[in-house]
């Protein structure tokens, strides 16, 4: 290989990292968000027409559409956050681990597509052990909003078939 | 430092970080295959004299080489995914979470030795939570074929003492 | 932009890209040090002056300072260090899973803040399965010594209301 083609290859590979530590990062903020209950703060992470859902892999992989939480555009994903604010009041602690991060390529509109894998684990305030709360796939959208990254889309597809305890948190 | 060998103390940081993320994605993938049950594009992540082994911390510990998956070549990790296509149509999910991996150095043949701590938690159909099924680390050696990484050697050393419910997937 | 700036904008981007590897690795290492119970190698990753706490989300949130565990020092540190081993040959394995990590800016002294969540699963020896232990938020400053990087502070602030059978393990 010439020099200059190694280079620009090994340019291209860069950018690729770059890219992949942003949408790290913005996971890693948007779990911190969720964790420490700042869900206005978390709200502000998706697009105004974004599509957020939470739903089953049973649900998933038959093609249904049907979910625990269900949000067609920021609107609807501001309501469901003041709605959880009442409700997270209820005493517990989320604690969320993403990892496995891929991002999987730009669609000719610039939108980037990814996955993450999540764990979140719970402790109730009445009950003494940490539990998994709930396990599954982030199916991602990212959209460049000036500066920075929003999700157009997040689908949060969980392995669980029961999830215990607080079916209306998002994830 | 000069200018000049401060640039290529960066480069080869650059380098091993780029090799860090080739075999991050490595591991990403494989989990994906695994937990997709894409059984014949997770054998073929191995060498063909690739050596893959399922192992207890407490046999590894003592130096034993008993363990719950002996494979000493490709031919027999397909048999052990075509086995398992059988077994793996018992109603489950696995979800593998990968982490803390450590690009620890190549050896004088190319081969590249790694390490990374894996979690795969299960839900099975007929229990509604999810468990953690198998915590341990991966002890790899990665060897590159054409353009892609290859596993020559994958030993996944296992903490629990006991697999529940079953023994025979691989991890 | 400028080619120039947009250079200079990439650089820093891959300056902060390569702390955040050395953060990462650091991490890394740190588990696998308590995993493998090397606890010597563990206590030397501080400084002199290190800070280091194990205390309840509960407390941490109410500025309260009482942990599980209390080091101003190295000395206390390598104390606890050395307690530990012989409660640590009660029989069991430890794993950390440590993710989401964020470093979080330099201070005019040069410290890095960092924070990361992490997860630690503990198989005793007279029980067969594997059980969330514990589970929380390392709040960190790294300091620079020499070419490597040491604690300077790591506050770990866990989820879980009890501790169960080990109150006295480092994290």
């Amino acid at each position: 290989m010439l020099d200059s083609s190694k280079s620009m290859a090994n340019d291209r590979r860069i950018e690729a990292l770059l890219l992949q530590r942003e949408v790290e990062e913005f996971n890693n903020v948007y779990a911190a968000a969720l964790d420490e209950q700042r869900l206005t703060d978390w709200a502000e992470m998706f697009t105004d027409d974004a599509f957020y859902v939470v739903i089953s892999r049973e649900n998933a992989d038959r093609g249904l559409p049907v979910g625990l939480i269900y949000c067609e555009n920021k609107g609807m994903i501001l309501d469901r956050a003041f709605a959880m604010k009442t409700e997270m009041f209820a005493p517990r602690y989320l604690r969320h681990i993403i990892g496995n991060l891929q991002v999987l390529g730009e669609e000719p509109s610039g939108d980037i597509n990814a996955r993450a894998n999540y764990v979140v684990i719970q402790v109730l305030f009445d009950r003494p052990e940490a539990k998994l709360h709930q396990v599954g796939v982030y199916y991602d959208k990212f959209r460049r909003v000036g500066d920075r990254l929003k999700l157009a889309e997040r689908r949060c597809v969980y392995d669980n078939l029961l999830v215990d305890n607080a079916l209306c948190l998002p994830v």
